[in-house]
């Protein structure tokens, strides 16, 4: 395969942590995801939409680190879509300030003909309708399509929300989404309801305390997160993690148990990355011999031979 | 070595959980400790008090089961302590129904002359001065000392508890307990503290988010918790596993890093059989079979090739 493309928010973030604040710093769902899946070496294609105040130098960025931005459209007099939120001394909660979508309010992704061969789609979290528009909207199937949600779609899109998934290879989604959208408590139990609305895969996220992989014959696997001392910024961890499983299986180009599982652990090393620094600084920063010695640290964290 | 003493609780429990409801039965931290560590077939020792109206049936389950029981004094004209708890319907809280202490509150912990050769300590959760005055009461340091304790200890007796802390080599406490006995938030920052009161390991326990295990030279090992459809009653869990963990390194007569890795995966398959059935049950029922088979599962949970 080797081509992925990503749908989802560009935008405006400023944070708010105990160790420092920032102003307007690249944000937005496929920027995380972008990055940390270009950093596979794949060809990463991204369809978004930016105002015309969104600063040339942050397209750039993402193109030095790879990442195609033609599918980045701009409207010239509209306003980028702004996040800014504030964490408190332990980073374990954070308020939201201000969310304002602006030009990602009437969001309707156009694919680019040059986007069209994807192997792997990942589809941000958006409105369940507008994911389903792309792959509505591209000539063929891509060999792998994850799909991102929320509560927020729980509540108010639930029917959609089902047809989407149902559509989707993989869905990754937090562990009281996962309660949530199964009415179930327990996470093996949650799994099992969940896939059988049509998924591969189901990845449950529990933040810092890793991520739990389920698959469609009753498989499961558990990738720790990696316990740190320096959590700078937590914003887009997930969002890093999303990518960094997407990179690898394109690179890869399989989709079998033990690549998807490898996939989780390149997606934690990503979101361990991300939370070092503030925004996407880290995702800017990392070469491969950081990131092997990552993986290296993930393996030894739960190897034992009894 | 081969050698195991417990010293701490053997009481009646009264569960309730949405699954069920038991009368009276056989409780307190030593029973699932030595039920767990008599598992591996090394001698089990528990020093311990009960009442006259404890069963001699409950002293021969333990018998039973390979732990020997003749350091527990019976006070004939005493009451066994008693706890009763209730569990809310997603088993995540717990609800404090009854505590007393009875004979318990005058716990005056004599270990016996065959006792006294013990090769490895667990010193269950009771006051620091206790814990203390086991350790003077033995003619010999065992080799290694594990010591449970709870936040009411770092509330009420801080400075006997550092003191007992630098007396062992192993601390076992939870995720919360660990920043309330540092004031560090992040858990690699708040071993680092505690470990520096003198101990060689430190068990981190988060309940169904598994354990983390440091050691005094900067390690540091995370053994998941397996997910589970089926869980019946968590009470005895972390006791489990600190009975699974000691019970294994006595077995193997050894201490180092890649050993203690694989006794807390032995603790935490302790942990999970624990959960399955009321109280004690699935303890006093597991074999080699079934323990063999839930090692591979934990194996399997996180085993990755890059």
């Amino acid at each position: 395969m080797n081509n992925l493309l990503i749908v989802g928010s560009v935008a405006f973030d400023a944070v708010e942590t105990p160790f420092g604040k920032t102003d307007k710093i690249i944000g937005g769902a496929a920027s995380y995801i972008s990055l940390a899946g270009a950093f596979f070496g794949v060809t990463t294609n991204v369809v978004a939409v930016v105002g015309g105040d969104f600063p040339q130098e942050y397209l750039d960025i993402l193109k030095s680190r790879g990442v195609n931005t033609e599918g980045i459209k701009i409207v010239k007099d509209g306003k980028s879509m702004f996040w800014s939120g504030r964490y408190n001394k332990n980073m374990n909660e954070r308020e939201t300030l201000v969310t304002e979508l602006n030009v990602f309010a009437d969001f309707d992704p156009q694919v680019p003909k040059k986007y069209q061969n994807a192997d792997v789609l990942m589809l941000g979290n958006i409105h369940p309708d507008i994911q389903m528009k792309v792959l509505e909207r591209l000539e063929r199937r891509p060999k792998f399509i994850v799909m991102d949600t929320m509560n927020f779609w729980m509540d108010t899109t639930p029917t959609q929300l089902d047809k989407a998934i149902s559509m989707v290879d993989v869905l990754t989604i937090n562990d009281e989404e996962a309660r949530q959208l199964s009415g179930e408590y327990s996470l093996v139990n949650a799994a099992k309801k969940i896939i059988s609305k049509g998924l591969r895969y189901l990845i449950i996220k529990k933040g810092d305390n890793g991520a739990l992989l389920f698959s469609n014959d009753g498989k499961m696997f558990f990738a720790p997160a990696l316990p740190m001392n320096n959590v700078s910024d937590p914003t887009g961890a997930g969002d890093s993690f999303a990518g960094g499983f997407c990179g690898y299986i394109t690179k890869k180009d399989k989709t079998d148990w033990e690549t998807v599982k490898s996939a989780v652990i390149a997606g934690s090393v990503m979101g361990s990355f991300c939370c070092e620094r503030f925004g996407s600084e880290n995702l800017q920063l990392i070469n491969k011999q950081m990131f092997d010695l990552r993986v290296k640290q993930f393996e030894e964290l739960t190897s034992f031979k009894f």
